[in-house]
């Protein structure tokens, strides 16, 4: 099952992706696609219902981020062999965590802005899932059970922020529009071979990024069961699980994307993304 | 006005603190004390009103954390020129920003719960104020009148977990009950001489912290405007703005929490926060 919100931003509904690619409103059963929907076994009840008896949402609308928010929106980095390589990155013993601010979530399609005095705007396609029930010090195979399902997530990154400017990423991970994920999330039951789904990102039409989950170093079930040795997990919490080869900050030299890019990333059976890189007002 | 949360957790009701420190019920006039109710202007309603026409709260309630349900939950390191000193760091040129994740809030006076393999679980008492208004971009005037409150927050962290095990600091700054914040927020038209307070913890009755927010290297609208450079903030994030000289990590040899110790801390005119420790189950 594909779920998705559509919408004006804010005020995103509910919905489905039938197997006719036509959105299919859920209003009138879940209030949303959030961490309370999640948690409350609802994906269990929607797969009981023929997509053909709901509303057909037609016309050309906005699709939302496909989770509604989270309490965490949690990331890690240098995750994919061929990636830790290009950074020049030994091969991390256990998983580098971070976060980026909920505040970040966007829409798949949605503008990315770049902020004020920003230089070095980059890119990153990864896999992310979203965690469906509570998870506490849990063991590999509860937190298999716990991921609700997957979807894409532009990690979008400002370099100079991250790195240049003193503490942690934060500054250069979490600003407005950082964050874009879906267009839909694919319900964990409708994805026993994410771990061998090709992934790719293109800029103007150029392929930076051309890798595969395979090459992860860590795999979701591990990373959320070690992540709930640290802090505890909610239905609705995001992980976004790094990315391949290929960034921007890996191009020799370097490059950044500008105002009037426009950016293209997907994985396989997960949909795809689009995005104009605008100058922040 | 000092307002605050009480009962059990998860199921807050807002309140105030009287006059006579009686703890008044707010539920007929707001539905919480978290960012929808921030931002609405509930504040100036609720200076209207008479403390006494409130029904009383007695007996021993729990006292949630003073914020609900906040978005994000930034933190501002070696912001105390005493603190930067007695870590070895340079005093940084710019705030030095990461995050605990939103799940470790816990109210005052609530366990403070070390994480499995913990060993190096520390306390640091800190001056935090909550966001009032959407702050994008916003000049240190506009900031100062975005903040709408001050309290105490406790910014546990392990260093082991925070220092020693790849990545950013989040994996020994997020736990759970990591962030005692309360007991009460001051509404900011009361916290006019706020850079002027004392701050002081102890651990079993011995002050490891005696400090002053006059110390501080970045102020309050500073740091708000610093942030909003880098995300939006919306009403009911919160920021905590570092500590001073004392944390255990600086003793010499380090002094770490134990499980069955006791830990007091407290700023002027923002009330007092008592926390046992206890292992993790």
């Amino acid at each position: 099952m594909k779920l998705l919100r559509y919408g004006t931003a804010g005020q995103e509904r509910p919905a489905l992706l039938d197997a006719n690619h036509q959105i299919r409103d859920l209003s009138a059963i879940v209030t949303d696609i959030d961490g309370p929907m999640l948690g409350s076994g609802a994906i269990d009840r929607l797969r009981a219902i023929d997509p053909s008896t709901l509303p057909v949402v037609s016309g050309d609308v906005r699709i939302g981020p496909c989770v509604g928010r989270p309490g965490k929106f949690l990331c890690i980095g240098l995750n994919y062999h061929d990636h830790a390589r290009e950074t020049g990155a030994a091969i991390p013993e256990e998983p580098v965590l971070f976060a980026k601010a909920t505040s970040a979530l966007s829409g798949p399609n949605d503008p990315v802005i770049r902020p004020r005095g920003a230089q070095k705007l980059d890119w990153e396609v990864e896999l992310a899932f979203v965690v469906g029930a509570e998870c506490r010090y849990v063991d590999e195979a509860q937190a298999a059970a716990a991921i609700a399902g997957y979807f894409v997530c532009h990690d979008v990154s400002e370099r100079a922020f991250q790195l240049e400017r003193g503490g942690t990423w934060d500054k250069g991970k979490g600003c407005d529009s950082f964050g874009p994920i879906g267009p839909w999330l694919v319900t964990a039951d409708e994805a026993h071979d994410i771990l061998d789904r090709r992934m790719w990102l293109e800029v103007n039409g150029r392929r930076y990024q051309d890798g595969s989950t395979a090459d992860m170093i860590f795999r979701p079930a591990f990373l959320l069961s070690y992540i709930s040795q640290f802090m505890s997990l909610q239905p609705g919490d995001i992980v976004t699980t790094g990315t391949p080869a290929g960034v921007g900050l890996g191009q020799k030299p370097p490059v950044y994307l500008q105002p009037g890019d426009s950016v293209r990333l997907g994985i396989d059976g997960l949909g795809v993304q689009q995005q104009s890189v605008v100058e922040e007002g």
